[in-house]
């Protein structure tokens, strides 16, 4: 058993400006990084840039982070933040930009222009310190070493191998309010997914199971607000992203399993956007788990049957089609990786990997 | 809410081995710290030489940690770190080494004779890395950044302000299986009690309350090896173990609380065991909590009642006396400190304290 989680977690109402001088105590002219437009729309980027303003601190802004960020995209961010002299990065958004600030913070301090340093694991994980502040509730990238970029040569996302955790994660669940109910679905149902999928790795233990069952207890709490039974409150956004925290803290230990190295494909070829693509396997994967394991998650997640799983995930994302030749381009890639065909107590073959694909 | 903890964890059978090229990567020579003689019966102080010896590394050895370690015990081994050029510290055994470990570190890092300096705020925590390897199932100090140290002009046990979390824990249950049975039952009361206090401490959260919980239940499932129902065997061992690490892994986010408080000088006068002082007022305490609070710690821990704690406290430690002058302090010492009355949600007033201790 093992458990590792460095990060330094404040999740309360208005942290990024309670904790502005630890913020600042990391450098002193940040590379603020973050998509175009939901990092400024939610308040985070005007809180970030006011508490690093309050502290006489200077900032870069890189804004031109992508969904699911290329190679090309953190290489483009990397030379802009060397330019600019930055010495720590600030990442703001859901997964993209988080995962692409570790990146940039890696290929910053490396100092150099060669892409395929990214993907190379015999060079040490040294990185600018990266600072994280969730506006999604899907990730958990704030708490984990996980940066996911897509490689446009093998059309797919894949994980760099070097494992960069922020220092500081500033989770504050008033970003959520003003998102559009889909993205709180997507990020929520990937959040259920890290938990469901780290609960049932071979490398889950009593450590990382803790975390993924207080996440589940508290996703539990607020899955009818993503069935829209009822309006969520501030509570409730805090709960959100406190559940995606935790299934950040139990993948932080055990990675990712079946759905997650499915749902890849579907991002990269029909740009399914995450978390529904996660969703579109997670039902029939859970469902070949052991009696005992399915009823640790549905308990938890306070779901009485895999049915009635599966009928929430039917509801919340409605019907949906995949084209065939991308579930068979899914099925072919993982079927081919011994590794996530193996790394799930899910015992997995050929057969059951085509069910939960949808290829029968 | 917070949540920092950024020890390293590896909780295995022979992790101590099988990490040692991780455990040299701290340095180059290691100050070993230890009491007298535990940590060479119990087998860790040959696995760390082992490992150390198996990377080619030099070491020297402090074997002179007492019970509640001293001021002038850690200006000692200090002094000694320093004269052998060691620059990174192995702290073996239970609380007392490796909470010395820590502040030795420290004093080591400053190259200091001054022991004021151990309790001055104003300076850094800087330290050399620290290793810890328990060999009691009661600390949690090798999760926490936690050095409590006797203090004689003080006539009492105080933490340190500087929070030094090791860089790794290494965690096997073996070391437990020649330990006699009395600090067996003294270490996981403490456990129990840094379980309990941080669950009702008014800085508890989701964070610190799923630590305390989980190793709550874990310890339910070894409780009567305590009492003696039944040999305990190797996983029971792991899992007292366990149970103390997530115990620290709580009291890392929390503190301690009224029980420890007044434990210290209970310790100090008499000389009683640590675990033991602390659950010479625990159930009582407990007791106190609001309903839901004592419902939650008594059904994880597998109680039924209140009653039935206090019953299984009487039972592992049979009756004894504590001298009513003692007692007296106890209470004096801790109701003048309002910190300490009032950090726990338990509501306590200079009544409700004298019933913990026990002087009606």
């Amino acid at each position: 058993m093992k458990y590792y989680m460095p990060v330094r977690v404040y999740d309360e109402p208005e942290c990024v400006l309670n904790h502005k001088e630890e913020i600042v105590s990391y450098g002193h002219k940040a590379l603020i990084v973050t998509g175009r437009r939901s990092a400024q729309k939610c308040g985070a980027l005007g809180d970030v840039v006011s508490a690093l303003k309050q502290c006489g601190r200077e900032y870069a802004v890189y804004n031109k982070i992508e969904e699911n960020p290329s190679m090309e995209t953190i290489m483009d961010a990397s030379s802009f933040g060397r330019s600019e002299q930055v010495d720590f990065v600030i990442g703001i958004g859901g997964g993209s930009p988080l995962d692409a600030a570790k990146a940039i913070a890696f290929m910053i301090r490396r100092n150099s222009d060669n892409p395929d340093d990214l993907y190379d694991a015999s060079l040490a994980a040294d990185a600018l310190d990266v600072i994280a502040v969730p506006t999604t509730c899907g990730t958990g990238s704030e708490v984990t070493g996980v940066s996911v970029l897509t490689v446009h040569a093998k059309n797919t996302k894949i994980s760099i191998p070097h494992k960069i955790f922020p220092k500081l994660a500033l989770i504050d669940g008033k970003y959520l309010s003003s998102a559009p109910h889909s993205m709180i679905v997507n990020t929520s149902i990937d959040a259920f997914a890290h938990m469901s999928e780290s609960y049932l790795s071979k490398k889950a233990d009593v450590y990382s199971q803790s975390a993924a069952l207080t996440g589940l207890k508290l996703w539990s709490e607020v899955k009818d607000v993503l069935t829209q039974e009822r309006e969520a409150d501030g509570q409730d956004y805090a709960k959100l992203m406190r559940a995606s925290t935790f299934g950040g803290i139990a993948i932080a230990q055990t990675g990712t399993s079946i759905p997650h190295a499915l749902s890849y494909i579907l991002t990269y070829d029909q740009k399914i956007p995450h978390g529904k693509a996660v969703g579109y396997f997670l039902g029939r994967f859970i469902g070949f788990a052991d009696e005992a394991d399915q009823k640790a998650i549905l308990d938890a997640a306070g779901f009485e049957s895999a049915d009635e799983l599966n009928t929430f995930l039917s509801r919340v994302f409605g019907e949906y089609e995949v084209k065939r030749e991308t579930l068979q381009r899914a099925y072919d890639t993982v079927s081919a990786n011994a590794v996530r065909m193996q790394g799930s107590r899910v015992e997995m073959d050929p057969e059951k990997l085509r069910v939960i694909v949808n290829l029968h």
